[in-house]
């Protein structure tokens, strides 16, 4: 199987899943189902479930099924562009090509559906009955910490707005990046690592590869909003820079936050050492995102 | 001890284990740690975790230590208030009569703040490590299932801010109710239940308790809206009205509404019949909450 039918059939099995258990929008209130709906089935890549499961199957092969865990990754994700596009944050109107949240529902319900999305994720892992009770505790962990204000996604959101329009150190934007990115995007590779029952030794490797390929995720978003066309990336391109965002290509330029970006892949793959074949999706897709065009 | 001594001694255990578990205002970034704490320790009556602790002690006689599953239902509460309060949805500008979290610190940082007390609530439950993985993970369950769409909190805030305005039907003010309010507050009654490990019959008749402690807390509020001055409330008195809310007085007028909540508070005592001594305290809070008059 090719990446793109491996990375096609990971989305449909997240799709079904999310499908599944997202309340239908003939559940009242119906306007907060259709609003996470509307934001949830937007054409998303799918990139933290399919981190999640990839990191399954590279401790424990083919079985599969880590789409329930990877259900929950997404919706936090999602819940954070819905607050992250609203007009007192990055006051954005599309995203993947489509108005975003707020501009459809208005803010109120915007917020309020971003709420129930997390609140839902911590759902789905609390009932996810086919797991110990340990590991869904873990995974439960794994994710708060990272959508947390230490060293998680909020904090590394705070910093970034209050980055905005003021000289950036080196310091602060690597701050950002692992918090803001890093951190959500590593937690998927714990979570499908603890999912299927990974040793320690493979859970901490996993971790540095998920740490990597989430720096090399952000910086490559960095430079595609400097040279990309909001055409291809169905979202306003040169965004960062008319809001004076703290990015790398800001501060380093763009042919040295490719480098960066290089790097960062060599150390995710090199973290990934002492897994045989069974890792090779990870391979692909830590490559996959570092050369990615939109 | 007195109820009042009673309820000022809880008071101060929640506020010292929020103190020890939200983060310091010197960790990074500092801005929204600040935020948190402003909202968090501004004089709320902390009726939650005291519920929570109270059936704990309904349960398991006076062991005390229910504290920290009643600081999680503290940051969903508050949680809640914050993103309730902002400009697009209630738009108060002040609250326990200080300025609303968005006044201080604007609009951005308070959703922020908001999404970072939910994360929290939930890492501080699942990281309660006195207390077995399954409970833990039940915990979780009520406060996801609680906080949610589906007859959970944000259920019934959309259903009310869909209704204002609207001519309310007896139906739909008992869903908002129920939801908004109720879910929460019965959450916490049985979270505390869970904590100090009740029997599947003392978890039920708790719940019971809960549910009817829980609408005769909401009827009772939209009464004092009514008849209390914004001076005793600590917020905007005549903010309902003023914002065709769909409230119980309202519909019903403030007399039977008084009747409908003395209603609910038998049903409540009723619940706990099976209960000895060890359940005086969750009488007298239920009285106490249908007495009140602020």
């Amino acid at each position: 199987m090719t990446l793109d039918d491996y990375l096609a059939r990971c989305r449909s099995a997240v799709d079904a899943e999310l499908e599944r258990r997202v309340p239908a929008v003939s559940e009242t209130p119906a306007t907060i189902h259709q609003a996470m709906r509307y934001s949830l089935f937007a054409g998303g890549k799918r990139i933290r479930p399919i981190l999640c499961m990839a990191a399954a199957e590279a401790v424990a092969g083919l079985s599969g099924g880590a789409e329930p865990p990877g259900c929950a990754l997404e919706l936090v994700h999602t819940y954070s562009l819905i607050h992250d596009d609203l007009p007192s944050l990055d006051n954005d109107d599309y995203r993947r090509g489509r108005l975003t949240c707020h501009k459809v529902y208005g803010e109120a319900m915007a917020i309020l559906a971003g709420d129930a999305l997390l609140t839902l994720a911590v759902q789905t892992l609390a009932e996810m009955e086919a797991v110990s009770a340990e590991a869904r505790l873990r995974m439960i962990q794994e994710l708060s910490r990272a959508a947390g204000t230490v060293g998680g996604m909020i904090g590394g959101q705070v910093a970034d707005l209050e980055a905005e329009g003021k000289p950036v150190e080196a310091q602060q934007l690597d701050y950002i990046h692992r918090s803001k990115t890093s951190a959500l995007i590593r937690a998927a590779v714990r979570i499908g690592a603890i999912f299927a029952g990974a040793s320690a030794t493979q859970y901490e490797a996993l971790g540095v590869y998920g740490e990597h390929t989430g720096m090399a995720f952000q910086i490559v978003d960095d430079v595609l909003d400097v040279v990309g066309t909001s055409d291809e990336l169905g979202k306003t391109a040169g965004k960062d820079a008319a809001q004076n965002k703290a990015t790398f290509p800001a501060l380093y330029g763009v042919e040295a936050s490719r480098e960066r970006a290089a790097e960062h892949l060599a150390k995710a793959l090199g973290a990934l050492e002492s897994f045989d074949e069974s890792a090779l999706r990870l391979r692909q897709i830590a490559e996959r995102i570092v050369n990615r065009t939109a």
